[in-house]
């Protein structure tokens, strides 16, 4: 039986000092079995985000520790920065990666989000796939006024109520949404033609606010050093609406407008079952699962 | 970096006695980092495959091992198969799986054979990639007459001479091929015709032995059960000649005959890099890596 391996991708509010990134990774890393896959500061965002895997013990170990340290080191009432942000810990969602469902995942944001409002006393909200009530499970209304705006409300705002953690404000680490979401996809797809519209009109096509396929979020943008325009998409369920279906869809779509695709492009990480599911579906294949993948076979 | 990681996939002459294999598979598994992907035994062949991977010094370690045992405990004076066979320890190939080279593998096959020579003074052939001249590239051409043949010109026929080890027989184990080869994909794809001969022409028409597709071995069958025909292929070099190109040959050629495919099977395991191949191609990926699948990263 394969190991159950999950993703964790929290995000601190802190993209400027280095010794405080390094404090908060280096409790992510002290943790045995962890595989830290990035960590990216932007320091106009002044917020870092950090990208590691493992089993889930580990994990939720490791994001347990992380959040304590950045309680430690992150003050928010000082904290500056363009991304909406609500903690010193903003947000940490679980993601299943292998041999883990979602209901576990949501299981291991409840476990954690408990210990973190039980043991550092922070207000704790769940949101997406571990959200108790349709009102949180879109991050952005659980954090629609940032941390003044949450810290404005939060004793008097009932909506404002913690999942987990005390009915008090922490003095200086405020909120943090912890979550169970699927991994994310970042798919673009470019198109021969400068004429953006069609970029934009293929977008609106495909993505799911405008009646398109589940799980899909796309835009249309130019790229103008290329002379070409790109559908830009976000796969937030790659199981339900695999890559494969996105890029036929746009491939359709474009054909209406007598547009060729050129390239594609996916940025950052997938998961070996987007692969296995692409590849089956293009060959016919008729019976293949990842246990065959031979690679796979040394991380069970 | 990634690690180094080989497959190997050595064959007994042994398919029989349980004892005697479980024995075999023992010495394998008792080197640490060594992850045994199946061993499969088949009486009527007599004989035993095991295929496992780890890193290049526990995989040579593991294959002289085994070999040790199997020189002990089989007596190829005695031993009758099907299957044509010369040693105890018939073949060992070695085949790069991650960030290990053809010519590094051929150094594994030197340094074992060597080893297998020198210290159990059985005879050694290198082939395939690792063969020292064209005649020893076949395995079948290394083979020919079996034990018995070899056994009875070994002292005289000069062509005979092995590449490591004494001049002079070992008393029971024979002679042992040592090699390196790129892993095999065994790929059928089915057509929805019950003419066979459809399959054989579209298989001649793939393969490379007629003019066909470079490293790819095709037969037609009929699989009368489901009133079908198919194409079974090898595909014995999959970054010379991809998954996908042998697909949409058998798919152009069917197409000549105004058939349909129905399904294709990948039977047995299949490394990462062919599905990361096949995703790019359809999907038109620009700059697609291995190092983007996220668990690919647990075995870095």
């Amino acid at each position: 039986m394969a190991k159950k391996i999950v993703e964790c991708v929290p995000n601190f509010s802190e993209g400027r000092n280095q010794a405080v990134m390094d404090s908060i990774i280096a409790e992510i890393q002290s943790v045995p079995g962890i595989t830290v896959l990035s960590s990216l500061a932007d320091a106009d965002h002044n917020r870092l985000d950090v990208s590691y895997l493992g089993e889930p013990e580990a994990v939720k170990q490791a994001a347990f520790l992380a959040c304590k340290k950045a309680a430690e080191l992150i003050d928010m009432e000082k904290h500056r920065g363009q991304h909406p942000r609500m903690g010193a810990t903003d947000v940490i969602p679980f993601i299943p990666i292998q041999n883990v469902s979602m209901a576990e995942c949501v299981q291991y944001a409840n476990e954690v989000g408990k210990r973190i409002g039980d043991e550092l006393r922070i207000p704790v909200y769940l949101y997406e796939s571990a959200a108790k009530t349709p009102a949180r499970t879109n991050l952005a209304d659980v954090r629609r006024g940032e941390y003044e705006g949450i810290k404005a409300e939060f004793q008097t705002n009932p909506s404002r109520k913690p999942d987990y953690g005390p009915t008090r404000m922490h003095a200086s680490a405020g909120f943090t949404a912890v979550g169970a979401r699927m991994p994310l996809i970042a798919f673009n797809v470019n198109l021969a033609t400068a004429d953006v519209s069609i970029a934009k009109a293929i977008a609106k096509a495909v993505r799911e606010k405008d009646g398109g396929l589940p799980h899909v979020k796309a835009m249309g943008f130019e790229i103008r050093e290329k002379g070409i325009v790109q559908v830009s998409m976000n796969l937030v369920n790659y199981l339900e609406t695999p890559i494969f279906k996105a890029f036929e869809a746009v491939k359709k779509e474009a054909e209406k407008h007598g547009v060729q695709i050129t390239e594609s492009e996916i940025v950052g990480m997938v998961p070996l079952q987007a692969l296995v599911d692409t590849s089956a579906f293009y060959l016919k294949l008729e019976s293949f699962t990842s246990d065959q993948v031979i690679e796979a076979r040394l991380i069970e």
